[in-house]
């Protein structure tokens, strides 16, 4: 698997680079190689200033090391040594009415002394932040992940859909969601070689689902005219966004305390954004009607 | 104490936001005055959209209850019952040339069963974020600081001032100061009656320095003409500033995971923000140039 999985993230951050490129047109993703002092490297592939994609990263690493003190205490990591290698995407559009989009994919190996590995798991997900809400695209998007999902258990779906609910959730704001959701996993661990072989299946189901899961959705809104106005309640999500990410996500918050690098981490921060005091949507608007789904997350399928 | 400082805060605040308001010249404070469930509450005064401040929130709170769970734990706190009252400050003014300002003023009290005191101590400080360096502006700020604290001993502000570089880091950007400082103190404990008046004295020592510190900057450039070059810049500086409140600031996550009142918390977020991967400034440039005194704090006296 430590070989195979690299490929398949590889092979797939060509994929959606690809199709991004060709959806928007004009921008193009520039790569950033880069190599980890204690072991290991990345490609972070960055588009700026497209004419559909505001700002989109889809970057991979395959990163491995001896197990560190402060990851023994912030990870209650308690091998030798261990390898991680995963993609990260996030996608902020221009038009607001275009959602925003994040997803990873993940797998992890821990080892002992004599190198045999110990503990492994899988996580991922993709979820979706709109500034407008379309049902259509909540349903295509939510029902997308929903049928890679099937193939490999009906209960799946359902239990990782709530998974994400509760993980993107604004604590600090009464537990509102960062957007309308999709599904998350994380310390899913293959018992033997076959349910190892099982649960990469499933990593590519869900893996190649991403693009169709997305880009109806990107073709149908790009279009639509928009004002200020709308720009205006994009970058107060968008702030949002950054509480989420710097407050509560766990792998930013990881990633910046242990040195990582930090432009590959928070190349997930949105373009612009914008603070307000005490900002409320008005009462009726399309605005508000975001907010109530993301105060209480409807079951989309 | 506990009547003489919220006191003193009070008539801080108003003096501060007239003054402000003078300054600008069309904003005004509107007050949001809140109430804690828990015991006391307090006065967030915001102005937006001024002529000079784009953005600015000057606040006191007095606030008191139980010792809970979570204080215990995330503050080592030891006592049966709390008392804590403080002025905050945030000021994001519109022409980029003009720096923000950051200021706290702080008193704590800590108590057995039978509402005796068993710890009390003084903390605050203030600090300037320029985006573009005039050292007569940096200079100003930390003498007027440096002459307000000497009276009180003349190893202090050296201590004040370096406590300050160290505090306001953000470490995850190789230890980028998020501006060129002040001073910022905490913990300070007076020894006995006499000596808390003494500590009270510097306070306001401190809390009057403020406006002399802070508006003759403020008159000396808000009327430089500037582009969107450096509107941009300030944004990316802000950027900045929001990555420091929210990974580093202890008052920030620990008011945010303690179900503080998050308005008053998040004011001081800058009113834009903006993003940009990988962001070098131009060598030779005016923005390098105070880059390069965030990397390597100076001693501006």
């Amino acid at each position: 698997m430590r070989e195979k999985w690299p490929a398949y993230i590889k092979y797939l951050q060509n994929r959606i680079c690809l199709s991004l490129e060709e959806e928007d047109g004009s921008g193009k993703f520039i790569s950033d190689q880069w190599v980890r002092e204690g072991g290991g490297g990345g490609d972070t592939r960055i588009l700026s200033g497209g004419k559909v994609f505001e700002k989109a990263g889809v970057n991979t690493s395959v990163v491995y090391g001896p197990v560190t003190e402060a990851m023994r205490q912030q990870l209650q990591m308690n091998g030798e040594s261990w390898f991680a290698a995963g993609l990260s995407l996030v996608i902020h559009p221009v038009n607001p009415y275009v959602p925003t989009v994040h997803a990873n994919w993940r797998y992890f190996e821990l080892y002992d002394e004599s190198q045999k590995i110990i503990d492994h798991w899988f996580g991922g997900g993709a979820d979706l932040t709109p500034y407008y809400l379309f049902e259509e695209d909540a349903k295509h998007f939510h029902r997308t992940l929903r049928d890679a999902i099937r193939p490999f258990g009906d209960e799946l779906y359902p239990l990782f859909k709530k998974n994400c609910d509760r993980y993107f959730s604004n604590t600090h704001r009464n537990g509102e969601t960062r957007g309308i959701g999709g599904v998350f996993y994380d310390h899913v661990k293959p018992k033997d070689q076959d349910d190892t072989e099982h649960w990469f299946q499933f990593q590519q189901s869900n893996g190649n689902a991403f693009l169709p899961a997305y880009l109806p959705i990107v073709q149908r809104r790009k279009g639509l005219a928009f004002t200020n106005r709308e720009v205006e309640w994009q970058e107060i999500r968008r702030g949002r966004y950054v509480e989420f990410n710097l407050i509560h996500d766990r792998g930013t918050i990881f990633g910046l305390k242990t040195q990582g690098r930090t432009e590959s981490i928070l190349m997930s921060l949105p373009p612009r954004a914008r603070w307000i005091y005490d900002h409320k949507p008005d009462p009726g608007s399309e605005e508000e009607k975001l907010i109530k789904v993301c105060q209480c997350p409807i079951d989309w399928c």
